[in-house]
């Protein structure tokens, strides 16, 4: 790090880009006054360089991820922002470059997303670079989207597409498993693991109308199964629907095994949808017109066994390992 | 870890300690409904092995350590505690008792402080344990104390003793220096480095009576000139009414040079008050009510240059370094 004091670097980098709520990031403590009439929602993902992300990522995208993991939960629980505190860890020797393009790259998320930075701590460690970040958000009382709201009959909807970021991975790994694949797709696939994209636009949408939300962070199979289960329910999913990109459906035609990837894979940030069938249609519409259109893909059943996964022919599909686990 | 997977670890271990609002940590996020009428108050601190503690300090010691270093910015912001949010990085390898011994302790303080787990995240590292810490507190609307409320003229007090925390620290690092130290005496300093106390009970007497506060974490003479220098104030304080325990006088009676340690070293954990001269008799009596007595030690002047520090024949004391830094 040099000769950069721990204060010199916060008012340097953090404080330019921190909200008022902040307090300039000179007090022990920041200062947030609650909208009214609102429930708090809480969050905190914490990635660690080389297990969540590369270490050689550009400090930028870490720091946009770091808060997206974040924001993908608000939305999972019809939240909207109100703002986050961030732990950073560095590394010994760090470069000071390396952290001013991390709050560049913090600084320009959080004013797109509307969630400022609130406070927070950074450290040294001996170990790998780690970003932990708490992401705040409000819902009107008691509209918080559970995770454990499925009820039998309900419809299943996930919003975008499936498995791009779980095969951007994979090209990262091993490129030359996607050596035939169009440039411009292996690019989309890459670009879906670096940068996600958190559904905040549709948080209102789950808060109008959905019986349940859950983020797809540890992949679709296991991650819906967590949910179906969580709500004591059952379900029958048809994993041929699940919706693919353009570029996912390139991988899987030259390589079959990646459909697997792509179901258990993780890292999607897309969202889970429960909802009553009378509300499917508004429920669709409503995402449509915030521009996140949904897929359906299955139902939810009475029953409390592991929901079914179907593949085209309608036989079930079972993979050697549900989802994927960062842990 | 072995066998156990990151449900299991949080089924097993964090659940049975997680508060209402952590919605049995089976969601995506907490819930929190604010009370009414309040600003929240948040602090973020990190703590990484073998940077903040020692890796082989009992893990319910690490644990009560990570909750209190918050809890005293709550105190310091005269918050009270609703609750905070834990990520805990585990090195590959950890045992899963020590997992338990964790949040075992983690449990048993969030109880004695009135602070329940609402929800986190465990991730795994290749680098030492982390725990990064997000405690939420709330103060009257517009009530919160700041860092950057001292006027010229404000009288400054200190809440407990200075300096023990740091001298346990050097008897950790260099227990020969302490062999002449009463056993007694030893084991108070060691206590104070390794469970240090927060200072909740005067989060209402800093709150109805002080102008501004602070918690001392990076040592008294640093923290006070931050504390100063952010109020646009200068100071006069007489380091020598600094409150030492009997321990610290024994310390510093063997071996002049600790009483640098003891007024620059960090970790206290006690708060640093302003507060105007006619309210003085009533923050006394009121923090003595709650069993935290305080010590006079100096006063806010006007003027931007940096506090006298001063000894028993009025000269100034100048440090080698002024503050700590754990960063």
């Amino acid at each position: 790090m040099g000769a950069i004091s721990e204060d010199d670097l916060i008012s340097r980098f953090f404080a330019p880009i921190a909200g008022p709520g902040a307090l300039g990031l000179k007090d022990d403590a920041a200062c947030l006054t609650p909208p009214p009439g609102c429930d708090l929602i809480l969050t905190k993902d914490a990635l660690v360089a080389g297990v969540h992300f590369f270490p050689d990522d550009p400090p930028e995208a870490i720091a946009r991820k770091a808060l997206r993991v974040n924001l993908s939960d608000l939305a999972a629980k019809g939240a909207d922002p109100l703002g986050f505190l961030l732990a950073l860890a560095l590394p010994l020797g760090v470069e000071t470059g390396w952290i001013e393009a991390f709050a560049r790259g913090l600084g320009a998320d959080a004013a797109r997303w509307g969630a400022p930075l609130l406070g927070g701590d950074t450290v040294k460690t001996p170990g790998p670079a780690m970003v932990s970040l708490t992401a705040l958000g409000a819902v009107p009382t008691g509209q918080m989207v559970p995770r454990t709201g499925v009820r039998a009959g309900d419809l299943i909807f996930v919003s975008g597409t499936i498995g791009d970021s779980a095969l951007g991975l994979q090209a990262r790994l091993a490129p030359s498993r996607f050596a035939a694949l169009a440039p411009g797709a292996r690019d989309h696939l890459l670009a879906r693991y670096l940068d996600p994209q958190p559904r905040l636009a549709l948080a209102h949408v789950l808060r109008h109308h959905a019986s349940a939300g859950m983020d797809v962070s540890d992949g679709l199979v296991g991650d819906l199964t967590k949910m179906l289960k969580a709500s004591g329910v059952s379900g029958a999913i048809r994993l041929h629907d699940a919706p693919l990109s353009p570029a996912a459906r390139q991988a899987i035609a030259l390589e079959p095994a990646l459909f697997e990837t792509a179901m258990t894979g993780g890292d999607d940030y897309e969202l889970l949808i429960a909802v009553e069938p009378r509300n499917a249609t508004v429920l669709q519409e409503d995402a449509r017109a915030v521009g996140a259109p949904l897929t359906l893909i299955g139902e939810a059943l009475a029953g409390t066994g592991p929901p079914r996964f179907m593949g085209l022919d309608g036989s079930d599909v079972v993979f050697a390992r549900g989802s994927f686990s960062h842990f």
